[in-house]
């Protein structure tokens, strides 16, 4: 089957033997999504070799453990623990230290014509939310999953650093919840999305110092040290800071201000896919504006590289060929 | 009179007017301890320039607020905030923008003949407590604080890094809450303080791997970047990371670690000295033994050098002269 993989520090479509059954179920990909991660991967993030991507939907061909999902419409949480250590015992698996992470850990991942997961992993899609919708139940849950770490009330001022597809999705997730979300970014073009939903969108040169001190929650989302700053700048004492993107290496970083304002910063990575699909299917959450462009499989190379271009979106793969 | 000055990036022993009433009381200092604050101003920390001094105990000379309170020996608490703010309004002055320090921001401290406070500030201090004991209000009250931040349990596994002053308060004050609290440190003689407690100490260079992601909390006391890391080695993934000391500038992390493992970090100052009072009434917090060494006010300078000596732990000045 084809792959796109990262093998010694390379990005290349590969041939490869499809995965076998082992305990897990076989899904053959129907279209899967470049994420921000995918491109720090090939700038040598995380040390992973292998088949990339995590965002996917698929149709199940084979599941021993589930065979009621055979021929069945599904995406897939990424992690996968050993199911033996404390925290998997504890039904905690996403941070079980030996876990496998799809296309990011281990394990070979989505952009390719076959994946496997255990079983326990895939959920249905519903009938009613397209393909095109359901790529992003990742990072949609990964984004409604910061309502479930921090308590958005109705009046909880909060503002979004970072106007790429996890900040924007973050914005609109966190405007279910509240009337005062604030979204902060670097451009016209992408802030627009957030502002065609009727939520507040500021250019990050316009945001200080009016909005000093305004926020009681803050999300970082804009994948860079600049950010990390910015939100102590917005932030209120004894305020809430969500950590949403990793970026590589040390970053440098003004902890004392961490200390002195009493900030309490939440680290948040992963979420439940199931609430995702629910909004996906009620339609509170309309996500296919955010797609960009659609590309094969066979030309993932390429898609990589626009994925990687200023004021890019969703880049998706057809993984049908 | 007699006040320990850095201005113009030099600690001195001034001889200066005592300060006038305002709308503040008048305190004439009994003892005051040298906190590691002091230190890091004398290094340039937060950029004050004054009397410094944050830890005593005095007696009430003037106060037309609270008339009651004269002659009466008393602590306080070191933030004033402006009265007029949001924050001030609702109670929180603590984080007032436009608040005063004593003896770290806008305001001349402790380590003099005499210090102005509001008089809501002060608190008389019980009867059975001595001189000696009083001056740890304010430090243990910022150690204490952290069981109003981070629920701590019976069971909870705690571990505290850093022996010094802070660190130690910190240990003993959470071993009231859990039986479960590790004290890790440099160095053995500090460590043994703890130790005396019946509180498990542990060398820094034997507690990993060993502890490695053992931790239900951490409390990063020691003041360092490496401290930092450290506390990301013992955390267990969703843990809470208690940030107690503050160091100067930038510090060099690897913060995507936070994300990963969605810890939650918890900015830490100040406390509340009334529950840091009952403490020390009702003997759960003995704290003399944390006291290296005295000397009187007028030989300040030198006390600041031994305080920043390696295995120090509390200097006391005696303001009475």
């Amino acid at each position: 089957m084809k792959a796109l993989r990262f093998t010694n520090n390379q990005l290349k479509l590969e041939g490869i033997a499809a995965p076998e059954l082992k305990n897990e179920a076989v899904v053959r990909v129907l279209k899967s999504g470049i994420c921000n991660t995918d491109l720090e991967i090939v700038r040598g993030y995380a040390g992973f070799s292998g088949t990339i991507g995590h965002e996917f939907v698929g149709i199940v061909e084979k599941s021993d453990a589930r065979p009621e999902l055979i021929g069945k419409r599904v995406v897939g949480e990424i992690n996968a623990g050993c199911g033996a250590c404390e925290l998997c015992a504890g039904g905690d698996s996403r941070h079980c230290p030996n876990r496998t992470v799809l296309g990011i850990q281990g394990r070979d991942g989505a952009h390719a014509e076959f994946l496997t997961l255990p079983g326990e992993n895939l959920l249905e899609v519903p009938r009613n939310v397209s393909n095109e919708q359901a790529i992003f139940a990742e990072p949609l849950a990964a984004a409604y999953g910061i309502t479930e770490q921090v308590e958005i009330a109705p009046e909880t001022r909060v503002a979004v650093i970072g106007d790429g597809k996890l900040g924007t999705l973050c914005a609109m997730s966190l405007a279910l919840k509240s009337a005062n979300i604030v979204l902060i970014g670097k451009h016209i073009e992408k802030l627009s999305i957030a502002k065609k939903r009727n939520i507040e969108s500021v250019l990050l040169q316009d945001a200080l110092p009016g909005l000093n001190r305004r926020f009681d929650v803050v999300v970082e989302a804009s994948g860079s040290e600049s950010g990390f700053a910015t939100a102590l700048d917005l932030i209120k004492p004894r305020g809430k800071l969500v950590l949403k993107s990793t970026f590589q290496g040390k970053a440098n970083l003004e902890m004392w201000r961490v200390v002195v304002d009493e900030i309490t910063i939440v680290g948040s990575r992963c979420g439940r896919f199931a609430p995702a699909l629910d909004l996906l299917e009620n339609g509170s959450i309309e996500v296919t504006d955010l797609i960009s462009e659609e590309f094969p499989l066979s030309k993932g190379v390429e898609a990589m590289r626009r994925a990687a271009e200023k004021g890019v979106l969703k880049v998706v793969l057809n993984c049908v060929e």
